[in-house]
């Protein structure tokens, strides 16, 4: 089964390079800029193993899957129009605004140029799951911006967001594959729950990535959610766990703008438990994930979706989107 | 039927008000505020006026005519953080930045929620009609950056513009209505064909108006289209046919960056025929969409359609997006 996912992999890149284009070559070419500079291609990898796993041919569904990874890139496009405000300072504004025009519609077009294509090509609830997906999505960012710098947000706060921003297209790219790899309605469930619970498994990964991985493993900045104040799991349990000097050295950069608080901050969250709290959520999310799947009949792509969520929890293999 | 068409403008802004609302309480209230804000309604008048031609009752598809607005006002939130390049130029940076973040995030949110309300409510061809006018917007507008500042660009280019940009969302609107309403293939394309061309000349009058209106009608400053490098019709048309001295005096404008030329280019383009000839080319295209409108039965619904496309030749009355 290893060799076959490394074969399908491979289609899904082949696929992007060779048959992937819109109509619009401008934006053609700012996409498959974009692809060629990497990722995992987790969600199409979820899509073509859930359509396995209930006896489809993944290779049927190749298609399928590049609109998860066509979504994600979408969301990633208009991101950068988001995050571009520090890198705006002391760059020529002009250039900064012409990229922030074209990323716009390039994002809206991608989005506009999937549901077009789903619509003409997939039967119903397919189109559905993948627009309530992207308003999912969207709800979900437009929550954690709404949350940034507010220490009293809690676990169910969190979960909220992680659920909408990051796992609804886990769930969205399970859930179609489940379908359209002709899964029965018990198998779909345990799929969804599947996304579900890795995509939440993976966010909060992500998160323990920033206050643990050096900058050249994590091409960001590490603390780079601090800095932007984000409430992140590790932030959120250390809080829960710590004493209140430590909750006032947080409110000082979150509150009163001191970033020069953050090397203290990512020492406090080790201190007060975040690390190991965040690692154990993870686990716990990564087991539900897992005991979804034994509702599924044995497979090699059965077995391959268990590895992806045990990778989250592995330090050596960490899948990166 | 005026008195009619009263009742349905107002049940619209009633839908608008009391029955609009997404899941998302923040996105809810921008959204509002902007339809708040004014609009004649242009797009569901149409889709609710070709509903009726076709035999529907208007009625029946106020949610369907407010999805066509609605895609209209999410790609304004869009052009709002496309076209605040000037603006932010001595402006608070993070106040700005973070309403860039929201209006991109809630435009993203709106097209979303709008397709995940269609897919669950419309039939086919509906969801896909809407998801390829989106692209079709987007295309048309990276294809109009794309010519911006080129003197080169001819009416060919133009219409390919116009027709993406604008009309496709005013064909969306009557070809959707039409289906909705229950026509058959000849009033579908009939309304298909009255959408395409009254989009044309509906854009062409925002043209006009760009380089005549005071700026008390316009809201905002004349000349703006020319500031802002865009070729329009009356530029376009007096270019084809003025002399060399006013090709440079464009070309100073357009590819040096002289604003100052601006009040001459104004005069120009009335002096070589740009506003005659954009005249002509309006009631051109108002012609046709009424001639499309001929293959369709008397009624009052088609009446009102007539008179709208009448509006766009009558300086006294001009229907405003």
């Amino acid at each position: 089964m290893i060799a076959d996912e490394k074969r399908l992999d491979s289609l899904v890149e082949q696929f992007f390079r060779e048959s992937f284009s819109t109509d619009n070559p401008v934006i053609t070419e700012a996409i498959k800029r974009l692809l060629a500079a990497g990722g995992k291609r987790l969600r199409p990898r979820i899509t073509l193993l859930a359509a396995a796993t209930c006896g489809g041919q993944p290779l049927d569904h190749l298609q399928l899957g590049a609109y998860m990874e066509l979504i994600h890139v979408a969301t990633l496009i208009h991101d950068d129009v988001v995050d571009r405000a520090d890198m705006r300072r002391g760059v020529n504004a002009t250039a900064i605004d012409y990229g922030n025009r074209i990323s716009v519609l390039a994002g809206d077009y991608l989005f506009a140029w999937i549901f077009k294509n789903v619509t003409a090509n997939y039967p119903p609830p397919v189109p559905h799951i993948l627009s309530a997906t992207l308003a999912d999505i969207c709800d979900g960012e437009v929550l954690q911006l709404r949350a940034l710098g507010k220490l009293d947000v809690g676990t169910n706060a969190y979960l909220e967001v992680a659920r909408k921003k990051t796992a609804s297209l886990f769930v969205a790219s399970a859930q179609c594959g489940a379908i359209m790899g002709g899964g029965g309605p018990e198998a779909i469930d345990a799929l969804r729950v599947f996304g579900d619970c890795y995509g939440i498994a993976f966010q909060m990964n992500d998160d323990l990535l920033d206050v643990t991985a050096d900058q050249q493993t994590l091409g960001k900045p590490v603390g780079n959610d601090l800095a932007e104040r984000k409430m992140t799991i590790p932030l959120i349990l250390a809080l829960r766990d710590g004493d209140a000097a430590f909750r006032e050295l947080v409110a000082r950069c979150y509150d009163g703008g001191d970033d020069g608080a953050i090397p203290a901050i990512l020492e406090g969250i080790a201190r007060h438990g975040g690390l190991s709290g965040t690692r154990r959520e993870i686990a716990q999310f990564v087991g539900r994930a897992k005991t979804a799947l034994a509702r599924l009949g044995a497979s090699g792509a059965k077995a391959e979706l268990e590895r992806l969520a045990d990778a989250l929890i592995d330090d050596e293999e960490i899948p990166r989107s």
